[in-house]
């Protein structure tokens, strides 16, 4: 199965080493919308392509993995590449979802391809375990905690304010919530009661500290609705200490059972990442082995992780895995 | 879609109930090898029919679920009735399941009906995400832990040791193991380092309990090769305290990716349960509804829960699962 890369950041580099882990797939090649001898990929022997000239290799490539971002990237690659090639993305702007699959579910049935969008861990893994979990209790309650992990989005946020040269921001859950939840206590949880962050700042030599850090704690959105730890630290601890990219957080559904409802249970899913784009990527390669063998039948369309058969994932043959797994 | 319960034990009284948890489920009866007239369902109004007759009504049940003992019930009864009706089973004898598998096979398709067996959490959704896990970290090991929990075969073989009047045998997960496990230490751990066993035993009056606790923890198979405590309580004891049927455990992947394999990761999934046989007939009534709307569209022969697209097991639309879980 030949596996290629479109878009090479965080993302495109952890595939690149993913594909690499499973002895059936094999990776085709990057493609960059930057010139492609400015690109240096992980791997020496990985061949680096222009954005431009894809269509032109739509018969060498069996699934094309599309690592850009949701914001802007993905609404308009994923729809205008499914209509020739097989393609996988990380699509995670979960309300943005339904109009995202419409458009890629048109140029997917137009061309024949099968796509499935947002493949990741939430959405992806987290999506799947909140719907075995809902189908299997129906009289129950969700929770999902974030963390403790890197927050792109809100490290981003910080950088944009005055006078701050760096910043990392975690998202950690908070431990009395998860303790509660976990108790079967169904307690109804405010955002300030289920996460805290954490903000690593550096700062510039001169800058008002204080008004900083009043800055990042009354961020609408972003910080005001949560408990907010601003530490201001060095460029070099910052770099030594911060450079990782950790996520993961917890997917939880209490519910009950029987005659008056007496019995309870707790289903938990949980993830603890070194690094969140390179566990992506691998969720990511495990559903282009899907996506490959779905279109191989003669499916097309757009897809979700809700659409695949879990066998479809494996390396192994239905056999193997009933026999080794079941 | 109506559904029939065939065999009532524990688990048959948990699928009355979960029936009645989801709207879209109605019980047509309980089918009985016993006299229906000596049965007493949980809900007054379940009706009761002889597990004789059941060929009568093949076109008024769309899904049977067949709630046997894996040993001797489900081997004969799963094949025969997988020929007249779509049927779900808890067949959890992992070592047997290929065998059951291809007879089920045969009958289903002789048929043209869906059957799905191996359902429940052990195997069933403990099996998913050993397959779901495994498909995103190629390069990492697995650890399954059970319990704290009852196991009904424990309790059973010390039941039949001489002297004793009743017994209640629990499955516990050693703490430390899990520990080493989640920080991903990647330890070998021996049968006697994952798990502990705990018996409460009712004795005869003069029974000699030096000599049953001797036999106990030199049970071959069952408790040798566990470190094992033996405590002696009253009747009136075991009723209060030890009535309840628990379980649950733990399915832990650990794995690494990236360049160097630097970068780790644990996917972990839990289960902690009250009742061991509503939690399953729960996940039972979920894959009753997958395999009515498999054979809608035709599909049939045996399956497992690798075979079933999640979505299949909602009460929600694709759409709404789209929406609202992803």
């Amino acid at each position: 199965m030949k596996i290629a890369i479109y878009g090479y950041g965080n993302l495109g580099r952890g595939v690149e080493s993913a594909v690499r882990q499973n002895s059936d797939t094999e990776l085709f090649g990057v493609f960059t919308r930057r010139s492609p001898e400015k690109v240096n990929p992980v791997f020496p022997d990985t061949k680096v392509f222009s954005a431009a000239d894809i269509v032109n290799y739509k018969n060498d490539i069996d699934v094309l993995i599309i690592c850009g971002g949701s914001a802007t990237d993905l609404p308009e690659m994923t729809p205008a590449l499914a209509a020739d090639f097989n393609v996988i993305d990380s699509f995670d702007t979960h309300a943005d979802i339904p109009k995202h699959f419409a458009n890629v579910d048109k140029a997917a049935k137009k061309g024949g391809k099968v796509a499935v969008i947002s493949v990741g861990w939430d959405p992806g893994m987290f999506s799947l375990n909140r719907l075995y979990a809902n189908a299997i209790l129906p009289d129950g309650k969700d929770y999902t905690f974030w963390g403790k992990g890197v927050s792109q989005g809100h490290s981003d946020a910080i950088r944009r304010i005055e006078g701050i040269l760096d910043a990392r921001q975690y998202t950690i859950p908070v431990q009395a919530a998860l303790d509660s939840v976990r108790a079967g206590e169904n307690p109804e949880l405010t955002t300030r009661e289920k996460h805290t962050r954490l903000c690593y700042v550096v700062a510039a030599e001169d800058a008002d500290k204080a008004r900083i850090e009043h800055e990042i704690v009354t961020m609408p959105k972003y910080f005001s609705d949560y408990d907010t730890t601003v530490n201001f630290i060095s460029q070099e601890e910052l770099d030594r200490d911060h450079k990782g990219i950790p996520h993961g957080g917890f997917v939880i559904r209490t519910g009950s059972t029987g005659v008056d409802g007496g019995n309870r249970h707790v289903i938990e899913y949980s993830l603890k990442l070194d690094s969140n784009p390179e566990f992506t990527a691998s969720v990511l390669v495990a559903f282009a082995r899907a996506a490959y063998r779905m279109s191989h039948r003669g499916d097309c369309g757009c897809k979700t992780v809700f659409d695949i058969a879990p066998v479809d994932l494996s390396i192994k043959t239905r056999e193997q895995v009933i026999a080794e797994m079941l």
